[in-house]
């Protein structure tokens, strides 16, 4: 298969043709570009490029409005309400991030709560940024169901990713995001394609059997949680958050309500942003260094994230993407 | 081996008569107690009367005062500092939460960092009554180093409980409470007793080597997080929230500090409770109804915490322990 290499302005130029080309304005091309760079600047192309092709298709069918402007609301000191109006996240995330970081530093914790978007990134970004300005940050969302609780055999979760960072001091902050779910769903097409088996407890299939068959799985089946309950807990509790604390669609009822265009459906998004200086007080950052320090002197332990900083480092690296791929990018650049 | 039959009534003035002959006033015995016999009337032995030799070996030793009286200040609206002041948990946590109820209700969301405390029960106790007042609450706590983190050979992590509640309308909250370890050491003791070896990845021996030997484990070895580098990544969370944020020991400097009476180490407790009424509003609840009714529809999928509320239920049902432990029980009720 033939590769086009692009650079990371290139990736951005491109990215943002294309969603202006299908009805975004420039603030919402811009936002959704960023993201999808920052993606594969880190060397995350699962978040990358590859998406365009599902953002454009909510723009197409109408279901996203590429020209909606967030509204946000402090009924709380500590609490950020963010209005997506039915457009994609990162604008909101962009739009609500002072008001988000003002209260959480003035409050010592803050809460935002998005609601009317349509998440279809990576949450590291928003965390990122948050803990960049000196704050521990918590982020999820769900999405549709494809993963069954532990014990049961229906689909109820999303993936339903976590996210958590932490600032460091002369470093880039430790940030994990983790999806609930055994295995990414990218990795179990790969399975299917070349033809090998996935570990027992990744999924099941469309009776409710466990197996280790990838196709089983894809074929009307469902992933299971990582960790077995545990992990299920995890799940659960991002749909309670995302959904149930913001008010907006749990995975199942987002769904149901879904026009099945292949994009993201509507959603929420939970962030908590926590002020360590306001509750351990001064002398935090030291403390906690303290405690990398100790972690990364243990022979094969490493930070989270740690990967995405080293190809970030990289600027210079080109990114690579399927001529296909690319291909298809062109011609959607085209527009409707 | 034979067994001691006790009410729930019985396990208390155990409890509480054992604590008070070892230098609790009757504040301390009286909460302390409570957190013992709630485990045992919900079924959770291990966090029952089996702990009690711990805590009179932290009270022999001086290491906990038994007569701590914590102090609770409001720097900020949202965020409830709690001075343990070097006692048991159990009373800090008593005395601060109509404080940080408060707090959550009236900000939409609050912290609670609790210092100079020694926690050594369930974190569901705590949750759970944060839940039964309306809010949705995360409670973790560090310990001592037991648990490498994923692809490390030294232990760093305590078995790190974190535990989450979320309120239900006619029904118990939901709550689970998990170590972010792979196993519970008592599970493992079971195992090297019994003669049967533990899955793969649930510990290495000392040397840093995987093994299914749980007596390889337990000899100089450590366990491992559930799920792999995904409940390695909770396992950091909990450290940074429990130390970090709250400015107590990371769970290495608990060991560090410790007397080894066997007793809990000094450390902090990270507890984040909103009120779902000021995010998402009116309507909350009956929406997460629908959510725990589409879930409980699934075949095989059971709520966390169901088996302790059907234990509690049966609330005339006997608690037994075995017989040397209850003969052992009632010679530390005679004091130091």
């Amino acid at each position: 298969m033939s590769k086009v290499q692009l650079t990371v302005d290139q990736v951005y130029q491109l990215a943002h043709a294309c969603l202006v080309a299908n009805g975004c304005d420039e603030a919402n091309a811009d936002a959704v570009a960023a993201t999808i760079t920052a993606a594969e600047r880190d060397g995350c192309p699962g978040h990358g490029l590859i998406r365009l092709p599902g953002y454009i298709a909510t723009l197409r069918s109408g279901k996203v409005d590429g020209t909606a402007r967030p509204t946000i609301s402090r009924p709380l000191p500590a609490v950020v309400k963010v209005d997506g109006h039915g457009g994609f996240a990162p604008l909101a995330l962009n739009m609500s991030r002072e008001d988000l970081i003002d209260a959480a530093k003035g409050q010592g914790v803050a809460v935002a709560a998005l609601s009317r978007v349509h998440h279809f990134a990576a949450l590291w970004i928003e965390v990122e940024a948050l803990a960049e300005a000196g704050l521990c940050a918590m982020a999820c969302t769900a999405y549709m169901p494809a993963m069954a609780p532990a014990g049961g055999t229906k689909a109820i979760f999303g993936t339903n990713p976590f996210a958590f960072g932490w600032p460091r001091k002369d470093a880039p902050p430790m940030v994990f995001d983790m999806a609930a779910a055994s295995m990414a769903k990218g990795e179990i097409l790969v399975a299917a394609r070349e033809g090998y088996p996935v570990p027992t407890g990744t999924g099941l299939d469309k009776t409710g059997t466990p197996t280790t068959d990838p196709n089983a799985i894809l074929d009307g089946g469902m992933i299971l949680p990582f960790g077995g309950y545990k992990g299920s807990n995890i799940a659960m509790m991002v749909e309670l958050l995302a959904a149930g604390l913001v008010g907006e669609h749990f995975s199942y009822e987002a769904a149901q309500h879904d026009n099945k265009d292949g994009g993201p459906p509507r959603g929420g998004e939970f962030l908590l942003a926590i002020d360590p200086s306001k509750i351990a007080g001064p002398g935090w950052l030291d403390h906690s260094e303290g405690f990398f320090e100790t972690y990364l002197g243990i022979d094969g332990a490493r930070l989270p994230g740690a990967r995405r900083h080293a190809n970030r480092k990289d600027g210079a690296r080109t990114v690579e993407i399927p001529g296909d791929h690319h291909a298809k990018i062109l011609d959607l650049t085209k527009g409707a």
